[in-house]
């Protein structure tokens, strides 16, 4: 007679078997490790997977990192953006057909009147009649993104104009806004050579832990913190 | 000219590459996800690694779960060997070659005087001689264990005879001792295949939650958390 089985899930079929260290073959489809060097300011670690398309999860010397993929990623473009800010639209992604985009005529003006302070971060706009821009360019690190809707995000921000409590200038402005509307999202499924990817990227900049609104782009859970929870210390 | 290195390390030589989703193929190292169904009383997960060789982590609709890999295998063996317990030699796991163990006089009276107790568990022990016992089974659970580095475990038990704080009967401290020295150690690196078993094995428990100790055998990290760690909300 084997185990009782308690609420068991008529899908299992197969019977509950003894857990024996050695008795097992190593399973054909364990992955190799995905170790990281220590690059940077962060330490060795080795990639385990992404929760909830959110959160990617490493091992470390010193315990379990939880990375937030969209903050982290939103430091590396954010940086990236500030390092060939002002080269201008020459350091831009030229689009192979111009994109045009019909606008209401105060966020066309909007537009115009700021197309120098847009070209600033590699967006080359180009009136087409009078409501209509053509997006001849973007930033490099824009160049996956839906061309219209980071225009539309930074046209929001033109018409909120200078803010009285941040002491951020426009260009600051419209620089966090292309980095944050051109960062992967929460829900974002990576594979393993993103995950890597962007763990490498974060690691190379100037402040890789935490994002320009202020929230951390990655917490370590010391062993310590592990083994408290679970009483053995 | 490309991002400035901070502390960058030599032994990384890749360029920092632009993070493009859906610029990469997918990884082909990743592996399959390998997704436990809800059985028993815990959710369906899906397995991520294991950190530290101690905890395993896996993901489920609720958030991420840790769980303590000891403390986990030594609820399963107890509740096995509850079970089996009373039934004796009969249900022990027979030693192809009987192992003899010398003993201490002390060590050896306590052996054989608590012989038959030791046999509800499933250890048929045969003295042999004054001093030396032969190991003709032990319990099923027991059988990838050292025979010998268990019976001395169980040994320094009984040497401590009943006890007036605790209400545990000398057969359950066997019990316990048994299952905690067979058990899977903190430090006890596991395939995918045996996280697996353990998981599926400890969902089927009476009560998955708890070690015979008292501490936890899992935790689950909940989403709400991770997203306030993170400022998320």
């Amino acid at each position: 007679m084997d185990a009782t089985i308690v609420g068991a899930d008529s899908r299992l079929t197969e019977a509950p078997g003894t857990l024996a260290l050695g008795d097992l073959p190593p399973a054909v489809d364990a992955p190799p490790p995905l170790e990281l060097d220590a690059t940077g300011r962060l330490p060795a670690m080795r990639l385990l997977g992404q929760v909830h398309g959110t959160y990617l999860l490493a091992e470390s010397a010193d315990g379990l990192i939880v990375i937030d993929q969209h903050a982290a990623h939103e430091r590396v473009l954010y940086e990236r953006l500030l390092r060939t800010r002002g080269r201008g639209a020459a350091d831009g992604q030229l689009q192979v057909t111009p994109t045009p985009l019909p606008l209401p005529s105060d966020a066309f003006a909007l537009l115009t009147m700021h197309q120098a302070l847009l070209m600033q971060l590699g967006f080359d706009l180009e009136p087409f009649g009078d409501r209509t821009v053509l997006i001849r360019s973007v930033p490099r690190i824009a160049a996956q993104a839906s061309p219209q809707r980071l225009l539309v995000d930074l046209i929001a921000e033109l018409a909120e104009g200078p803010r009285a409590v941040a002491a951020q200038t426009l260009l600051e402005r419209l620089t966090i806004t292309t980095a944050c509307r051109t960062a992967i999202k929460a829900g974002d499924v990576l594979d393993r050579d993103q995950m890597a990817a962007l763990v490498r990227d974060l690691a190379r900049a100037d402040d890789p832990f935490t994002c320009f609104h202020g929230r951390p782009t990655l917490i370590t859970l010391p062993l310590a913190q592990l083994e408290r929870w679970f009483l053995r210390r």
